[in-house]
């Protein structure tokens, strides 16, 4: 997150548009939770060497690491070169000659850390009979086109696309299929989480042939043309029902925030409130702490799982609920006193821990580079337009602007984005011809507005899991899970097998 | 056709090797039947002005012609150029508010051509009360992304690719329903013969938002991975049926050429007996002599029409019988006697109108493009190996040799052809997942060999037309149409009902 936040500080300091910036930031936070954490990932496996991770409460993970020569351009001839694609390799409970392989769709980080974060795909890998297969997205971890020149310029980058990807886990699962001992009758089902699990669902859409079906676990397919305000408007819902008057208070704290840093003397009581590691001086430096308090508050409804967790940060239960216990004042409240509330809140997230010795809203760059891919992404075929308009959500006004995000896009990469690529290559609304999918969604999760939260046909299934964040599903089966999500994850692998028992009878 | 051969014996002149080239030749039959036809083809419209064109025993054809602004990479975003691509368009009979659009997925040539070759729709349009689109496939007519230069490079040869055709399709008919008064609630069908007819299937199965449904017209999608000798099976059983010892006759044909060709004695008999241009000198010139019978049967085959045409050449009824009349001698026959005969079926096929003063077996160049188009695309992903072994077929032996190929590729445009890519993109014999496309073939047409020759669900229906050459169901009813094209019409346009019915209802 604080990534992020930083991105858009150095944006600010180049001399991009404010307002451009916010919107910017917004687009960029589905990224956000991925890459966050990529300090989280084991060390990049050599091909041969076994990992083993042991995870409190469950079995530990362990695979093998391996490297598939993989074409740069899948829909062009002339650049002819390879690069290694990394995937891991789990074959533990795999029943050769039959036995399913159960495919991660990598999305925009490293896979490695998306292995060992799925942890449902090792809860079913026994009772499935399953090889379990993490290809990573080319362009992020290891697998780069270019090694290290991979982003030195747009040339290179020319082929980070989301159909290249595709193509990439289509022709690994032939290759998988035609070489490995025993996988020729294997049926294979693609899982994905988040970008990952659009992935998922846009595999078994183009490429029914190399998947039997797949589980987009809170996949927004469609938050390319759902009404902009829709993604703000859920994460203010958790809020306001997550205890009184907490939506209301983050509302109005924008403009005590205005106020009170109208002033030096605020400025720098602000800047103590939140323990802040730099303190605020310019206008510029207000708008992105307040920009870093809207991430933050995003964030929070994301991750509000319902046990401790350390997903992006290290949080308690219900984190929302934590943090509007700090938030429950009514109207004739002090700015002061509001944002005393609103700093305390803050804290639940960035020091739950109390290790934390300030706040940072501008975080040094961990040199990762899949921020600047999925950056790369959302300026170009990933356009998903957000806005706010402090009624329907709790945010400050901010329109979409498509031509100035534009015009930044140009600038950042001499590149412009297609607005309407995305809803024409996979179909929009309009996906009703496909089949053997579960779109599977929590309602707590500000993606859910751009997911698939009704069933479109029998086999088009949407699955919402009452009090679940972002793809509480993907993640390991825990002691306090809902029963909604015990259901979901039951109710997934009965259409697993339903796909299975398919194939097999029309093999 | 002669376009062909004349392209293969320049490639002899080079130093191609002989065995490569005619694998080659065969490759490019596919293209052959549609780009010999250029010369037949209207000259460019003007946007704006009207085009009517006249046929015998029909309605005139008529149309208007447009271009759209098309992205030249749909797949990246370095190049952010955009070509004219032509489209022809006829709403004479069009239901505005409803009316569907019949799409034609253009192929390797100039679309007019195809417009004025495609009868079957501009018979069904009143009707269905539908609008007719024409779309020209990029690289070929005038849609050249690069203009004059489109062809003079290889870097600008890398937009020619199926997958960047079927984007170009899908984001017209966006466009035209986005932007045609009427044409919001239009379902649109795609309509293809040939290669034409695979980029309907395909734009089915990728694209199935944009397209209700596809006919796609002796389009053989599985040519990839059928055995290579299929093909000339095909070709050699249409003769054995259409004569006595006609087939047999023919494969005893090459050994008496190699003894006849043996003196220069015998090389001038040859080339008088056939009334060639050019006389024989070479073994070399043989070597192309014989390719070109090869080609001359095969082209026979494909368009072995139940009543007089002129498809590629102006012929008779039944053809291939014709021809066979020629060609009924007992195993006692001499060489001699035995090419005379073959002299004479081939004059049915290059002479039927009795005014060709000589047989041109290495015509001059007319300086179209789209047979370099076909080649440079068989040279990249439509691999379509083709052997022949002179025991199931007719032809002299001849292997499938994919190293040979490529390299022949790699010294003509600096690109290697991938053999596992069509099969993975389009999914190979693995596509019973898609829905709402009927494949008719003609039991006559060698390229039945690569089609879809039995349904594969209730939505994917195959359809075999008796008697039928290549896609005969896309040509305008005639009198002596047989019974089987008849009836194949009338499904067709059922299944186009319930198709448009299904979409009305889900609308």
């Amino acid at each position: 997150m604080q990534m992020i936040h930083r991105f858009i500080f150095s944006h600010a300091l180049t001399g991009f548009t404010l307002s451009v910036m916010r919107l910017t930031s917004t687009a960029l936070l589905f990224l956000l939770i991925i890459l966050s954490c990529n300090s989280l990932a084991l060390k990049p496996q050599l091909l041969g060497r076994d990992t083993v991770q042991t995870y409190p409460h469950h079995t530990s993970v362990s695979y093998k690491t391996f490297y598939f020569d993989q074409q740069i351009d899948h829909f062009g001839f002339l650049e002819n070169g390879t690069f290694k694609q990394r995937y891991l390799l789990n074959d533990q409970h795999w029943h050769k000659e039959g036995g399913p392989i159960l495919f991660y769709t990598g999305n925009e980080g490293d896979i490695s850390w998306f292995c060992n974060n799925t942890g449902f795909m090792w809860d079913v890998a026994e009772e499935l009979g399953a090889m379990l297969v993490f290809a990573e997205h080319r362009y992020y971890g290891e697998s780069m086109p270019f090694g290290k020149e991979s982003y030195s310029n747009t040339k290179y980058l020319n082929y980070l696309t989301s159909e290249q990807a595709l193509a990439d886990f289509a022709v690994l699962i032939k290759a998988l299929k035609t070489t490995l001992p025993g996988a020729q009758k294997s049926s294979v089902i693609a899982i994905g989480g988040s970008y990952g699990g659009m992935l998922a669902a846009w595999l078994r859409m183009k490429y029914p042939s190399a998947v039997v079906g797949a589980l987009a676990a809170s996949a927004p397919i469609w938050q390319f043309i759902v009404p902009c305000g829709e993604f703000y408007k859920v994460v203010t819902h958790d809020f306001t029902i997550s205890g009184t008057n907490c939506s209301s208070n983050i509302r109005r704290s924008w403009a005590a925030i205005d106020r009170v840093s109208a002033s030096g003397e605020g400025l720098q009581w602000l800047s103590q409130e939140f323990g802040l590691c730099s303190s605020l001086k310019t206008p510029d430096e207000v708008y992105g702490f307040k920009a870093w308090l809207q991430e933050t508050w995003v964030n929070l409804a994301m991750v509000d799982y319902p046990y401790e967790a350390n997903f992006l940060q290290p949080l308690p239960a219900w984190p929302v609920k934590v943090v509007c216990k700090n938030l429950h004042f009514d109207t004739g409240v002090s700015d002061k006193q509001l944002l005393n509330g609103i700093s305390h809140a803050v804290k639940v997230y960035y020091n739950y821990t109390g290790d934390a010795v300030c706040l940072n809203t501008s975080q040094t760059a961990t040199g990762n580079l899949g921020l600047l891919g999925w950056y790369y992404q959302s300026c170009t075929e990933m356009v998903m337009p957000m806005c706010t308009d402090g009624i329907i959500d709790m945010f400050e006004p901010q329109p979409w602007n498509f031509q100035a995000f534009s015009d930044e896009c140009y600038n950042q990469f001499g590149v412009r984005p297609r607005e309407d690529w995305a809803e024409i290559v996979y179909g929009g609304r309009n996906i009703s011809a496909h089949s053997n999918i579960i779109f599977s969604n929590g309602n707590l999760d500000p993606w859910m507005s751009g997911g698939v939260t009704t069933s479109l046909s029998e086999s088009l299934v949407a699955i919402m899991i009452d009090g679940g964040a972002h793809h509480l599903d993907l993640r390991y089966s825990n002691e306090f899970d809902p029963e909604s999500v015990i259901k979901t994850r039951a109710l997934e692998v009965r259409y697993f097998k339903q796909w299975l028992n398919q194939a097999a009878t029309t093999q």
